[in-house]
């Protein structure tokens, strides 16, 4: 029996306000580490999932590390290589943070790692997306791919694996925070219109592109102006309570924009100082305090590196 | 009376397959000249339009270069200028290739110029957008903004003047075909649907921020994936005869992508050199001549100067 190493893979926003389902980033907050080694007996083999109240399934068949972890191994024709782990989970499952894709990114990355590094973390990209397939039963990259390779990442085309990096200027800063409230992924997909109205969907293409090449360019009165959802958020904000108080405060704090990560409940700010970006965490978390909702707020850059060994 | 000066204002190619209403490129072939001079007489005096068949309005409250040099002056408080000027329509009106645009272009910057410039290429464009406005009856700038500036434009929001210069690599070619038959702005946008499909919006999103992306990286790769129109071709190629022979013939000589520019008849493709830019073009010709209608094909690369003086 080889001796362990440990893995962690980080929180990631994802939709960024103008970019559902295409944009997501990551951020300094440890959604998962997974402490795994070699063993003799071939396959994936979970002990324990440790720091979630509600039990997650350690059958590797229907674990998103799990899936992850032996797409990669049969991808690598190593039916003989046996893989043993343990899954800490640093944050609630339904969060808008993309807990279960950060079990892809980690999942990969520390069967990467026992191998002696087969293939490069770009390779692992499509070992992670299936994995979070397993868990979300929609497939989509806007979590699992920064968490893995981190930074601000835009999925053109997911099935084609077609996504790129974006640039951002160094002074973005983002204030999360988390009601501890359910929205459950595919509830919340379930109520969105089948169809967008052509005048939003071209003020939505504005704000993309405009977020994209604000984002590029270091342009932040750009990026201001363009962190606006015409389509999504107006149709989940009843998800969460005191959505819109929660925005007006960031706002107000003087944040670029605020929006939610996912689909929620966990809302989110840009903004281009760190004290600002302490005060927005403050404001937008005081508004669950008075209300008596428990939250857990947090100050971040972006992360640049994804998943890490460490 | 002072001595004439002439300015001449680029075509331009619009929407760029996935970016209706907010993408936009200056190409190199004249769309309209204009002469003009300074005299006695206050206000806009607009002698003879040459050039197209259907008459176009000499009278400087309906003429789209009268329009944008009468809001100029109003905005100079410059109540006792006179300009007096003759227009040189270079191609027919109705082309997809912003032919109305391009005089609003002209006429602000000829005006500025007779003013000895008082204000800046940039500072010009809300002018453009009236004398637009008032040939086309719809707020945007896809082609103004581009024929007055040059380069590729990005609109994020046309009311709030916010556009973006979007880079692209030096080897991008442009190869256009013009059929010659009518379809007007009004009527091609008339027949759009007022709701896009989610998925088709979502794929529309992931195309755009793929080209915006793949544009400013010089990623060849990237761009050819992403010039792909989910939305707005479907629903307009009918109006345009052979449209997909057109565009099969131009993928089959090697284009990154091929659609049609604005509201049509014209029909562009983006190359990654001059050679097969021009093959494409011939291609493309070839399938108007094989069915007896006259075209005019063309091959550019990206115009950065726009309007300039001449």
């Amino acid at each position: 029996m080889s001796s362990g190493i440990k893995v962690k893979a980080p929180a990631t926003i994802s939709n960024l306000a103008c970019g559902f389902d295409v944009l997501g980033a990551a951020i300094h907050l440890t959604a998962d580490e997974l402490i795994g080694r070699l063993v003799q007996k071939p396959g994936v083999h979970i002990n324990r999932i440790y720091g979630v109240k509600k039990a997650l399934p350690t059958n590797p068949n229907e674990n998103t590390a799990g899936v992850a972890i032996q797409s990669f191994l049969r991808f690598l024709r190593a039916d003989r290589v046996g893989i043993e782990l343990d899954i800490y989970k640093k944050l609630p499952i339904g969060t808008g943070l993309g807990s279960s894709a950060s079990s892809a990114a980690a999942g990969v990355m520390l069967a990467n790692e026992l191998l002696k590094r087969p293939l490069t973390k770009r390779e692992l990209v499509p070992f992670s997306i299936l994995g979070e397939l397993a868990a979300d039963g929609a497939l989509h990259g806007d979590n699992v791919i920064p968490s893995l390779i981190g930074g601000v990442v835009f999925i053109r085309d997911i099935r084609s694996l077609s996504f790129k990096r974006v640039y951002h200027p160094p002074g973005l800063f983002v204030s999360i925070v988390f009601p501890q409230v359910k929205v459950l992924t595919r509830e919340a997909r379930g109520i969105l219109s089948n169809h967008v109205p052509m005048k939003n969907f071209i003020k939505q293409t504005g704000n993309l592109g405009g977020l994209l090449l604000g984002l590029q360019s270091g342009d932040f009165e750009m990026i201001k102006c363009s962190l606006q959802d015409a389509i999504i958020e107006p149709q989940r904000a009843h998800l969460i309570p005191h959505f819109y108080e929660v925005q007006t405060a960031a706002h107000e704090a003087g944040a670029l924009g605020c929006s939610i990560s996912g689909s929620g409940p966990t809302i989110f700010a840009f903004s281009d100082e760190l004290q600002k970006a302490e005060i927005i965490a403050q404001k937008m978390r005081k508004i669950y305090d008075l209300n008596k909702i428990e939250c857990i707020s947090h100050v971040s850059t972006i992360n640049e590196q994804g998943t890490v060994l460490c």
